[in-house]
């Protein structure tokens, strides 16, 4: 009991914290996206994508939170968008305190869009609110469409889905239309993007979708008057 | 502090409570078998293979671990294997305690091998001990071979990994001589089998595995003397 009560005001702390820096960031109109999968379902892959689209247009600064190591960062940073490496040590997700000083790094003054790529994980990332304005869950064709049957909390916490690795679709025992069924009792309604960052196939659908928000929370530069830096 | 304190707390009654389930397990020369990994990477799979290939010579009890429903130990129980269906209610790995309901209703004395299926997790199950011998990791092309360097400790505490959904390989980035590579950094020596579940390739050497291990625990049985009934 002890244990679930301690949970109970960890999460809560979080929750106000989360919300405190989320607001900073929408005081200078910066666009957060939490991106949260299993373990290598191609969350560093799509970010690669979206370097290459978005950062000649916006001012793009992802964020890495891995257990150990900086793999994904280097890859990010190959891509010449800003990266800031958070390594967990152990923890099984990224949580709202953890990114504090990564954020009293970043400029926002001087920033559009924040890609937090969170620790590869269907579970636990669910439940820790971060400074970001939308969960997106990536899931992977060679995972399998019951995925969202067996881990719900992840997929109901979720703004965005986007199914990934749609190349290995014709080799994989992956029921689209069941996954979609499953994800929309979850979260009736939710928009399911359908991508292969292999490829390039339905990157661009996720591209425009980042860029509708991005002109939302910042119209001037939806005119093209605010190039980047 | 707090929560480390009782987190270190947690993490020594379940290793206590495990030891004494193990031993049960020992007394009736039951072989115990914790499978572990990300979602997806086939661990039903191999189950289901497993099923077919001991079934007809041993007596296989599976438990099956999931947040929640039955997916799983309905394609298990679909092969002729008796299994029980934990759900940890959002949990994202198994324990000790949980299990313990499950051990009260297997009579001991009608088993050879029990395997215990994980919560798809490449994080959390590694940290919890579990009444099983061998910790056995498996881990998918489609994953990506950088994983044992982004997520140690699961490799660090397994006894086995099994590298599955080998029939993708050609399609996917995956380096093999590289994840072998980082394995053995972390546990010198570890035996690695490579398996298509899907295919049935290398599974024979996953099955003479576990058939070495079962007649070292039970070796009446290795001479064919008692069959399963």
């Amino acid at each position: 009991m002890a244990e679930i009560e301690l949970m109970r005001r960890v999460l809560a702390s979080n929750d106000a914290l989360a919300a405190v820096q989320r607001e900073r960031m929408d005081q200078h109109g910066v666009l957060g996206i939490n991106l949260m999968s299993g373990p290598g379902a191609g969350k560093t892959s799509l970010i690669e994508r979206t370097a290459e689209a978005l950062g000649p247009k916006y001012r793009v600064q992802v964020i890495e939170g891995d257990i150990q190591g900086d793999l994904d960062a280097r890859r990010v940073v190959a891509k010449g968008v800003r990266c800031i490496q958070i390594n967990t040590q152990g923890a099984c997700h990224l949580d709202a305190l953890m990114l504090a000083p990564a954020l009293a790094e970043i400029d926002l003054a001087d920033l559009d869009l924040l890609v937090i790529e969170n620790v590869g994980n269907l579970v636990c990332p669910a439940e820790f609110a971060l400074p970001a304005h939308y969960n997106v869950t990536v899931i992977s064709t060679p995972e399998g469409s019951d995925k969202p049957v067996k881990y719900p909390l992840m997929f109901s916490k979720s703004d965005l889905i986007i199914v990934n690795k749609l190349d290995l679709l014709p080799m994989v025992d992956f029921d689209l239309p069941s996954l979609k069924q499953a994800v929309n009792k979850l979260k009736p309604g939710i928009t399911i993007i359908e991508t292969s960052a292999k490829t390039g196939q339905g990157v661009q659908e996720w591209i425009a979708w980042l860029e509708e928000r991005l002109r939302a929370r910042s119209p001037a530069r939806a005119r093209g008057a605010s190039p980047k830096r």
